[in-house]
């Protein structure tokens, strides 16, 4: 069947790819129907090889349904493209295909049941973490799986094989969130991401605070009224509410990015939605563990302490602040060991570019189990890592290992995006201890009939958290930029607030009390709702609210500067945080961790001169009559420069050629030439090469730009 | 520390790598003691966050260590690489690092008693998968970890950290191993691989039943010699023994590869060498899997039985077959997948890279777990779909993507190699079970005074498995082969027997029984001996047995043509078994498969004309006229092809240039041609174009080699 196609036009092919899919799929359920176990099962003899080789064989059945999964989805995503069908992203086909697979494990699969299961009533008073159980002389270890309700017992057996499929949380925790968080601060757009610093760290940090608190005190009132109807089978505390604020707090508007990408909407708004999800995910991570951290002494545990909230606000600042701090300091180590060991010689390039892009895989994923083993946060750690590596050590690798890293991350991007959805899909029937309490979700007035409608007011309270970070943060920040914030921007930004991987994962992390299953539970329907009506919705979204697509950013750069000075004056005013941070990283930072910069002893005081000397490469001499600036995509004001190393700025690029960047540009003076670096600058990272500083003398053709050659 | 360096000369490069490794283990250290957790301990609210994320962070720790581990060789390895030390390879090193951590969490860390373990001793007569326990109230759910000997019981509470950094065996198998074969697979040298097919087989196949029966047979008699001395605590049947000699065959000579890669040691030696124990893997654990599936019918199980055994033998060829099969099927539908998705635009080339290289990843991992699920040999059926990707696949993806997919997968073959020697190392002190029998190890008259000569005996019989494998077989082959394997090779071949990765793994899938305790701790002694002494002795091996290096592949094709046809003639003897084959590919499966090599309608007969039509691809009637064979390093006498498609053959080449290869091959007839050919193939398989059919006219230039212009 398979066989029988031999490429013919593009219909064929589509067609072709439909039995490709109903083949996968139909396989995907012949590996979850194989991988029930044979129903002869003896007593005796247990931890035999037989037992061993079958219990290796669901694994690997298990494992497979996953992979046959990513492999759907990926057949799918391929037709889509091909169709130009924007509806559905990547993620929101993952999750369908996980539901669909979901409901043939929970329903179409009946494993007939273990008699080997054994129910004991032990004379124990307590539930130890190992367990060693003597039968009849030979002694057995068990470990300790969780609490199961009593009203369970009985399905225990029978969920066994869902159980099976149901990974272990801490997977999501150490293995595929490092390379999503990390892939988000590698390839984050520097230029604009800086451009709009300012407002991304309001939205990020203030933002995220007053939606937690938001989302928190609607829905301990809505809790409180389930309380008083007598539907709340268990606790439900506060800090429980304002734990479930911050887990739906982090966006994850992975589908809306891929389309503002594909669309090319307006980079401010993608830098600002980009920038505020990726800090988000940080913040929501470290509040939701202070949250749980807040702990008021005496008897009533649940009671409101001045002391206990400010331990709290005392551990998130610690604590991100730490993580911080670790995860720049990793990413600095690691720029300073790559330094080191380029100096060695290798008689294969090709071992030498494994060996880098082994080291950096690893470094990136240590600095994530480094933070966490410290009892920091490994996301926030690995994110500044991420940043702290792009923005230096990506001038110190080679230029093919820069390739090779990006690719790398992209493809582990994927995978564990996608792996996560398909999952999260598939827990929706499989988890074991579900709690979907319609009044949680819907309050007091919610009927059991309408299981679709019942969503609405936790989205509303999703929503109302997000309007109240969006909205007043947007006007307050409009008071200070120039370049407002107009509101179809904030309506697309309040649209895009989808909740994705790092909700998921933080509300699968801990689902052992009542309030944290029914947390669980909402959380996923809140995933499925926004991923597939907000992802769905981006295209129509953005043509209601008018938002300009199709922007090419070097069309978009041409056009501010014909616009002339007033745009210009704007942005530099609304980035007075980034110029300062700027003018301290081009002057300290980078003579010390890259070979790009001014020497040290040109910027430093006199008086620290041997220090500088000793920071300072060989190379940032020798390079000091061909100045090298591999960011300069990063300079701001050319005022600054002139300033800190005037004396040592030659005009004359690394191939010597005096020839301007083109008859477009030639007009024009010094301060626009910062404008157009700033916008040629990380389209393709890998383009960019050694790079001229702005000459002094206004006269000489301003800029060359070797970008603009190579278009040409 | 680390900032005060910025790269001065290499000696200080060389210093400051030293000073990196030292911090790195002391982090290694101090990230080990750090997982210890605190000693309070309440046996209340057990479940509680607390425990929760203690237990996450205890995880990370340990996770930590294995990343810190591989970091700390691949710096190693780049110093090593800059001294051009060759004494110690990557892995040698790894277990190195592996043995000094395991020391360190065994004797340097001491977790205080846990008091939260309780032994029971319940009334149940069997020791079920799943344990319900009910304490006061409550249910929880327990797992069974394994059976303890009644002297460990006490031990239990001090090995918790120990064990925690002990992995499921299921991790090698189904992460870890699949990679790394893959890569064997895909990255096998076809021509030279080819040309020796016969010999190989014979070795792989052939050799590991001998080596196996050899090394099952010898430790019969040392087991039985111990049960007379009294020296054996347990069961150790005849099956066990053969058992450990399956496991004990696969050899990995990853060690010696490398440095006859580096070294550039005889092309042949080495592809008999590397064929060979990737065939040889794939053997073993087929042939490990078909030991434990014999089962006598009757009371005593240990006894030979004709029906039994041939059920054995049948098991054997059905596996193996079945999984051949299924990896070829599952590589060939791939390319067909690949070849109808092609057909799709992409408006954006990266997203269209980033899903062929998540695809190819997935259907290769997933053809790992398809294998292990129906039962079939996951190791065999990846290793063959690795190989027929290699073969068609290639082809059929875009440049950029050949290129991805093999960084990938050399990528993760690094990684997870490094991981296995490295968690080899940690195993010899952090895993629980080991018996260390120095009976077993050097038979009855070891003293225990001399741990390091017990070891020996088992060398001995290792040893003389693999002789009675290598020598008996080259003299046999020898019979047919012109091309004679010397004896200066067959040494060499016996020295390069080294034991790895999928030994490792075998032994350590199941230790549940007191004998497969005691394969499993000696099988890390051999494998430890054979890293460290064969593969540090390599190069004086090389120089012992005066083997020629630095033999460049070209330069030994260059030098085989001067000699004239006699080496010819024996090259095309030897390889009959490939000639039937190529032909067989070149004319029925390349055309299906691939857009290469003639149309099907002129290969199959008129008769099938019509099936030929609907198999063969558009593009192969377009190529028609300038057909391109993208293989054609494979072909082997230019007689075959005349025969077949001789009215199509042109000899203008894609740029309609008729010059000459170069003067060197000016003079030179057709029937070198194809020996040229197989030369220049696999060097890089990135360089592999269009390339022109010999031109059946003998008087115009024979052949017009874009390679050798490139090279130009």
């Amino acid at each position: 069947m398979v066989l029988g196609v031999t490429a013919g036009g593009a219909r064929r092919a589509t067609r072709t790819l439909r039995l490709l899919v109903l083949v996968s799929l139909s396989v995907c359920i012949c590996v979850g129907r194989a991988s029930s176990p044979p129903e002869d099962s003896s007593m005796e003899n247990i931890v035999t090889e037989k037992k061993a080789e079958e219990s290796h064989r669901q694994d690997s059945a298990d494992l497979l349904i996953f992979i046959m999964l990513l492999t759907l989805t990926i057949l799918t995503i391929w037709l889509f493209k091909h169709r130009r069908f924007r509806f559905l992203h990547e993620t929101g086909l993952a999750m369908i295909y996980g539901v669909l697979v979901g409901v043939v494990l929970r329903y179409g699969i009946h494993v007939p049941r273990d008699i080997s299961n054994v129910t004991m009533s032990c004379p124990v008073n307590a539930s130890p973490a190992t367990l060693l159980v003597n039968v009849s002389g030979k002694f057995y270890e068990y470990t300790l799986k969780g609490e199961i309700s009593a009203n369970e017992v009985n399905n225990v057996q029978d969920n066994e094989m869902l159980r099976k499929v149901t990974f272990d949380p801490e997977v999501f925790f150490n293995i595929l969130l490092p390379p999503i968080i990390f892939h988000a601060g590698y390839s984050l757009k520097r230029r604009h991401f800086f451009r709009n610093m300012g407002s991304i760290l309001a939205y990020a940090f203030l933002g995220t605070v007053i939606s937690c608190f938001v989302i928190g005190l609607l829905m301990y009132g809505c809790v409180t009224l389930m309380k008083q109807v007598g539907q709340l089978a268990g606790d439900f505390f506060f800090t429980d509410c304002l734990f479930f604020g911050a887990i739906v707090s982090a966006t994850d508007p992975v589908t809306v990015l891929a389309i503002f990408n594909e669309l090319q909407v307006d980079v401010d708004l993608y830098a600002l939605l980009f920038g505020e999800s990726v800090l988000n995910d940080a913040v929501a991570v470290v509040l939701s563990s202070s949250i749980v951290a807040y702990q008021p002494e005496g008897d009533n545990s649940h009671t409101f302490e001045v002391m206990a909230m400010l331990k709290s606000f005392g551990i998130f600042l610690g604590v991100f602040s730490g993580s911080f701090a670790l995860g720049v300091a990793t990413g600095v180590i690691y720029v300073k060991l790559l330094d080191c060991l380029h100096v060695t010689k290798f008689t294969k390039l090709r071992d030498f570019q494994l060996l880098e892009t082994a080291l950096f895989f690893l470094m990136s994923w240590s600095t994530f189990l480094l933070a966490e083993a410290c009892g920091f946060t490994g996301v926030v750690a690995v994110l500044f890592c991420g940043i702290t590596q792009a923005h230096y050590t990506f001038n110190n690798l080679s230029p093919d290992s820069q390739d090779r890293t990006k690719q790398l991350f992209e493809l582990l991007n994927f995978l564990a995006e996608n792996f996560i959805f398909s999952y999260m899909g598939l827990t929706l029937f499989t988890f074991q201890s579900h709690i979907f309490n319609p009044m949680f979700i819907v309050g007091a007035f919610s009927l059991f009939c309408f299981p679709l409608l019942n969503l609405v007011p936790t989205q509303l309270a999703v929503f109302l958290g997000r309007a109240a970070n969006i909205y007043p943060l947007s006007f307050l920040l409009n008071l200070g930029r120039r370049n407002k914030i107009r509101s179809n921007f904030q309506h697309m930004m309040m649209f895009a607030g989808l909740r994705g991987a790092m909700t998921f994962a933080l509300s699968i992390r801990d689902t052992a009390t009542y309030a944290r299953k029914m947390m669980f539970s909402t959380t996923l329907l809140v995933v499925f709702f926004t991923v597939w009506v907000c992802g769905g919705g981006t295209t129509q979204m953005l043509s209601c609210q008018r938002i300009r697509v199709g922007v090419d950013s070097d069309q978009d750069n041409s056009m501010s500067i014909a616009e002339g000075s007033e745009r210009r004056s704007t942005k530099q005013e609304s980035a007075w945080l980034f110029r300062i941070w700027y003018t301290y990283d081009h002057n300290y930072l980078k003579p010390i961790l890259t070979h790009s910069g001014p020497p040290l002893t040109s910027t430093l005081p006199p008086c620290c001169g041997p220090l500088a000397r000793f920071l300072t490469s060989p190379q940032a001499y020798e390079n000091e009559c061909q100045l090298k600036d591999d960011d300069s995509d990063l300079i701001l004001t050319d005022g600054d420069i002139s300033l800190t190393y005037g004396d040592i700025t030659v005009s004359t690029d690394a191939l010597g050629a005096h020839t301007s960047g083109g008859t477009a540009f030639a007009g024009m003076a010094t301060s626009d030439d910062l404008d157009r670096e700033l916008t040629y600058g990380d389209h393709e990272l890998v383009m960019r090469g050694t790079r001229l500083v702005l000459p002094m003398d206004d006269s000489e053709p301003p800029f060359t730009d070797p970008h603009h050659r190579m278009r040409m």
